[in-house]
Order: C-alpha cells, then sequence, then structure tokens
C-alpha cells in the first residue's frame, strides 16, 4: 500500500464510518419514531435523514459518477425546510434509496487512484481549478462526511 | 502540486474550515451564553467546547507532536459528563487554550508529506499497524474533524 493509496482509503473508510452511524441511526427506525424532532421546533429525524440522502445523490453528478437518482429529493429536503413539504417519502422508501445512492458511490469510487481524487469535481471551472487546486474530488467527499457527522450530532439529541 | 500533496492539503483544509466554523459559533459567547444547553436537559455550550479542547489536545501525543497542553482537560470535559464538575474554566481561558492546541497543530503538520501522514499513530502497536495501515495519522485527522462537527450540529440548536 503506498501513502498515496493509504490516503485515499483512509479517506472513504471515515465516509463508510459516518454512513454506518447514520443506518445504526435511522434504520431501526418506524414512521412514527421519524416524526419525532430532534429538539423542540426544530428538524424532524425523518427530514434530516432524507436531507442526507438528497445530498449524498447530488454527489453523483459532482463526482461525475452519472445523473442523480432521485432528482426529487432536492425540492423535498434540501431547498424546502422541515414542515414545508407535507407528503415526505417514508421509512422504507428511504432507506431503499439510501441503500442505492451509498452502493452508487462506492462503486464509482472503486478504482480511483490518488490522482482521481485530486481530480476537480464537475461543479469548478477549469480556471477556478487551477487557482485552487484544493476544488477537487476529495473535498467533496470530507465535506459531505463532515456534513453527514454535523446532523448525526443533531439527530442523537432526539428524545428515544 | 502532485496528487498525493493536494490530497493532504485537501484535509487539513477540511479540519480548518470546521476549526474557523467553531470559533465562529463560540469565540463571540460570554460565560453567561456559554452556560446554555443545546437542549433541555443537553450539554451546555460550555462542555461542548471545552471538550472539543480536551480533544483536540488529546492529538499532540496521537500525532507524535509532543505532549498535551493541557492535561487537566481531559477529567474535566472527557472523561466526566457535563455538570459532574462545578468549576469549569471560562470562556477567556478557554480561547486562549483553544488557540494554543490549535497552532500547535497546525505547525506540527506544516511540512508534513503523504508518508507522514500515512504512518501509524502513536496509539497503535506495530503488529496491528501491519495488519490494519488504515490506523494511521490521517484517520485520527479525520476522525476528530467529523467529531467536531457533530458537536457543532448540536452547538447549533442552542438557543441564541
Amino acid at each position: 500500500l503506498t501513502p498515496e493509496l493509504a490516503l485515499v482509503a483512509t479517506s472513504v473508510q471515515a465516509w463508510k464510518q459516518n454512513v454506518e452511524r447514520a443506518e445504526k441511526r435511522f434504520f431501526p427506525l418506524d414512521d412514527e419514531q421519524l416524526g419525532k424532532a430532534v429538539a423542540p421546533g426544530k428538524n424532524r429525524l425523518i427530514y434530516l435523514w432524507g436531507h442526507l440522502v438528497g445530498v449524498h445523490d447530488g454527489m453523483l453528478p459532482l463526482l461525475a459518477l452519472g445523473p442523480r437518482r432521485f432528482p426529487e429529493l432536492e425540492a423535498i429536503f434540501v431547498t424546502a425546510s422541515d414542515r414545508a413539504v407535507e407528503e415526505l417519502p417514508g421509512a422504507a422508501q428511504l432507506k431503499s434509496m439510501w441503500d442505492e445512492v451509498h452502493a452508487a458511490l462506492l462503486t464509482g469510487w472503486r478504482d480511483w487512484t490518488a490522482a482521481d481524487w485530486a481530480a476537480p469535481h464537475t461543479a469548478v471551472s477549469a480556471e477556478d481549478f487551477a487557482a485552487n487546486p484544493l476544488r477537487n474530488r476529495l473535498a467533496i467527499l470530507l465535506s459531505r462526511t463532515s456534513h453527514m457527522s454535523y446532523h448525526l450530532g443533531q439527530a442523537q439529541l432526539a428524545p428515544r
């Protein structure tokens, strides 16, 4: 294992660890439990979970791995705040979308080298990337890992 | 910039972005504001902030950058839960400790190559590292970045 491949594998491992934490937190909950807010007046668990599915789905095009699988999630869980949309997907639907998105990401990254991770993501122009080579695919992975952990910290506060 | 150095710089950048978010959240608060809990009955902001200083201080020995600067924080903010210890450091003291710990970390990493980051941290034996080379220094950086973001998500919920 070269240092550069060790760094890549370590970054993907950190992502997977947070994905597994999210699965432990959200997968066992039924629709009623998912309706609980993390604190009085704050986001509900169902919203946080759907928000993570929607944001992670958006990583597919950002990392040049194909189109979003579930573009409808953007309006429900990313653009809109919680309680702005009446009909949300249920637990079973979210789990199925979650599994599909995360499988697609892991499959997409399977053979990526350090150079692949250091390449520009699709939302940065060639000019901007030349000025700031840290606007790369790894930056997307790390910022989405932090983002997931941020909301997991909130989800941990919800009453059991 | 080689791919491997871009990956290193991207990982340190993700750390710094979260450190800056923490500073924006905690630095403006006085002792009274820091006494607020993130949600009814949950950790207070002062505890979360001290917890982050203590955990980040513990990164120094883990990354072979010298001893903890403030070993007393471990008992107050890591081993003990919130409200178990009566006398906590105040805002000014925490800020000064925060600054010292983060400056020491950034100085320590300044010239680290990919091989330095892929080296074992100090809490893993040579044998265990041989079996799992992902127990490296980057894994510490990424797990502490996630940990910080987890608690920042909670801190964001506190009443203003």
